[in-house]
């Protein structure tokens, strides 16, 4: 039997990043399509626990296209793998987001966040995006994914942790190579808008773009990306500052700090 | 001028643990409440980009207690540090979650994302939480956060990470000590109910309860927590599997599985 992929996204079924995968995907494998109903940007690592997730098969011209799920990229992970599928899923792929996820902003991806439920889910996952703002040629990133994703069920050469791939939106000659990097610390430098309702009530927009701190270094998925590379960033789930750990384990001050805390 | 801490958490604006935390913080420094206005469990970091943040002044017993925001956790963090404060803040302090906030569970955690927002705005932050199940007693773990919240903004000894705090629910001479953590690998282990609407659609709530994975560390927050410590776990905006990166940077065989990826 074949290998069966997942597919999911955060714009939506109907996007066009996730159709150009399909196609392009479905040429190696039984890929299915778990995908949210409606755009669900920014909703970082959500699930849906307080109300009941509306599930129907999507159609297109006539034909299925896969599972549209009243939920989030991670909902529809969970539901593809546990429910919804009748064999083992082989790999989850998220995307093609239409736009970078590279830096602090990260965190606020569901492209992402796919990538990391499918591997806590003991999946191997990937998530990838292209680096264009309003339209882009998902092509190429699609062929890279294509065979990024052989590679990851065939040979299995990164347990444990998602791939978190970034693609530049240049023509493919013009693509300098591939390189690993880490999540850096570029972020969005948001402004709120306020205004006020017809009905004197206040509200906010949050306003910004992208900008990268002055910080940024050498070897991030942002600084990377920006100079023509494809980026792999290997994550999992684990938001400890390990590099803070020793240090605080082995202090003294630390320890009396610590102490302290408990005296009445 | 006194300190102005913001207080925001994840179970809304009129939830036990915070209205405690207020008490208690408020003894020590102006506390600005920025707080959803209802539920945002398991939101993850999750920002509002695509409609208006609504933000009102929420009352009780005739007394202003604070914004209600209708978003997340990191919505009121961002809002309340750019917008709602005249002054800077700070402390964040997130909480008193009703519920434990250990292992991968974390990355699905709104009071967590909280303090990790806060954290990337640059302000000390930290997220507490009560490991109780349908009730508890916030008096003590109050009453700690205060301690904490004072060192915190005094010493400031952890710059550039978060706290993520969690304290058992037992009586304050059975608690055992305060041991710095890592988040560890406790889940949800899930199951979705599967189910059908009177119009014949189909959709599932996820159900299930934590249970710890086989493969717990001696010191991750999971198991520091349930033998009666108080787990602090520094944390960040960082996802990156750290330990890989070097490996897979110095293997030839990686190096090779990249380059062959760009062949045509």
């Amino acid at each position: 039997m074949g290998k069966r992929y997942l597919l999911t996204n955060d714009d939506g079924i109907y996007a066009k990043g996730l159709n150009t995968l399909y196609r392009e995907l479905s040429q190696d494998a039984d890929c299915l399509v778990v995908a949210p109903e409606v755009e669900q940007s920014a909703v970082g690592h959500a699930i849906t626990l307080f109300r009941p997730i509306m599930v129907r098969m999507a159609r297109k011209n006539g034909s299925t296209i896969g599972y549209a799920v009243k939920g989030t990229p991670a909902d529809c992970v969970k539901l593809g793998i546990r429910e919804l599928s009748d064999r083992p899923i082989d790999l989850v792929v998220s995307g093609i987001n239409l736009g970078a996820n590279v830096g602090i902003n990260v965190i606020y991806s569901g492209t992402v966040s796919a990538a990391t439920e499918g591997i806590i889910m003991g999946v191997p996952s990937m998530a990838i995006s292209l680096d264009a703002r309003r339209e882009g040629d998902f092509g190429f990133a699609a062929r890279f994914a294509r065979k990024l994703a052989r590679l990851l069920v065939e040979e299995k050469p990164f347990e444990g942790m998602a791939l978190n791939v970034n693609i530049p939106s240049l023509p493919e000659d013009e693509i300098k190579g591939v390189v690993v990097t880490k999540q850096g610390r570029a972020r969005f430098m948001e402004d709120f808008d306020k205004r006020v309702d017809p009905r004197e009530n206040t509200y906010y927009w949050l306003a910004g773009d992208t900008r990268f701190s002055d910080h940024e270094e050498e070897d991030s998925d942002a600084c990377a990306l920006n100079k023509g590379f494809i980026t792999i960033t290997p994550i999992y789930h684990d938001l400890t500052c390990h590099e803070a750990i020793d240090s605080l384990r082995n202090s003294t001050e630390a320890k009396d700090i610590f102490s302290n805390l408990l005296k009445k």
